[in-house]
């Protein structure tokens, strides 16, 4: 019998009058800027250095979404403060799961999954992104 | 053999400088943006007036999102021309699917798939919203 | 002789990637968002009960612009912290002077000064706006 | 006696439920969202290339703000079409001014002036950005 756990980082969110919608209520593409900036503080906390210095040294320019699955569970309005709770759950050959959820104190307010990739400049003189290996150096730290 | 076509309509989005992230592409909330305007600009092309009339005969004030699921295919970046197609695919009791295909030209870039609910306040005198049976009046005109 | 003094409030701003242009640079859209944010905070600071609140007992439901002035001074890149430092420098009768200082540690990278008013909902039936003069609970506080 | 005119150009906005606040009407920050795309649509229109392919011929990167001023005359909301109105009005050595009319027909909402410069990557090795020169290729197109 087995049991993982993973690391888990959380990022805390005030949510703004301007975040809101004339519902009175976060507009959901909101929630997908928190869930970008988490992402990148899981990174940041783990001791990943940022994405322009990763670019220099390992080419990687940061880590854009493939696929994102999110369930909205509470609405949200301004004044709440909100925790995102992020975490990886799985490391694939040129992918990652990152899966979070985002609480106002014990009520659960959105869930998401991702999967990502670590984005590098084509190398065939065309415009657009690749995939790499997640680099070791990285996923050591996380 | 049956075979069932949607109504579709299309959205279009010319993508800004502002819309893309240093790496020099559309940053991923900004696909959601144009999928709620495409969401709304589908039932206006059907003739669905404007929420804040619908809130005063219906009591909806609109259409958030209680599921989105979503693959990112291409990269874009400002300059490019996007065109949002946008059906509504399954009408169920208190929800509906809607489904997005962002193209350019003839390369699929994300493709969306939502629930959404139609929204009213809720008359317990709480803070929040409440599902509605779907108005036979709006899916009559979709 | 005499000397005025303001209160003064802070809103810190951690700069995110997805806030920063392909340039890297924070993109200014997004600094207006930040100084929304810092003026209403003031308010929330200064003991102000939110909009939602003050709509059911004074009728105003936000502090809209009617003018802003901003210098921008230096670049900002996501990673910086950033304070805006808030005051409001002047009452007048139906409006007030707020202004801010956006600082990285001791470089000064924006500042703004803006006029605002106290907005409630037409009276005459039609749609829009008014300004109401400063409500005097309010401007106790500040 | 002279009269000067100023070539202008439209930048046509389409208002969405997303970019309304919980009053209901624009969130001023994304009138500057407009404005700078309008400003970006005005060299387009003009005839200078994308930024990121003057980066390469001229080191020119996007046209920063330096100052801005802007007058809130009328709200607007979702539903609305509105046009802004851009011309360059002035060419000093290492900037230049931007100034916007935004229309509702012939409602004028919101009015807005700008200083932006030209600019390039620093030369000394240090991060940030420079002033060049106005280029006589992008003025001779405007």
């Amino acid at each position: 019998m087995t049991s993982t756990t993973y690391k888990e980082v959380t990022y805390t969110v005030n949510v703004e009058f301007g975040d809101c919608d004339p519902a009175g209520i976060v507009w959901f593409p909101n929630f997908f800027r928190w869930i970008d900036a988490a992402s990148r503080h899981f990174f940041v906390q783990c001791g990943v250095p940022p994405w322009h210095e990763t670019e220099k040294t390992l080419g990687v320019f940061g880590t854009p979404l493939v696929d994102t699955h999110s369930k909205f569970l509470k609405t949200a309005s301004y004044g709440d403060t909100l925790s995102v709770k992020v975490s990886v759950t799985e490391w694939r050959d040129k992918s990652f799961v990152q899966v979070y959820r985002i609480m106002r104190g014990d009520e659960a307010i959105m869930e998401c999954e991702e999967v990502r990739i670590f984005a590098a400049r084509r190398t065939d003189g065309k415009n657009g992104i690749r995939a790499v290996a997640i680099p070791p150096a990285i996923r050591a730290l996380c």
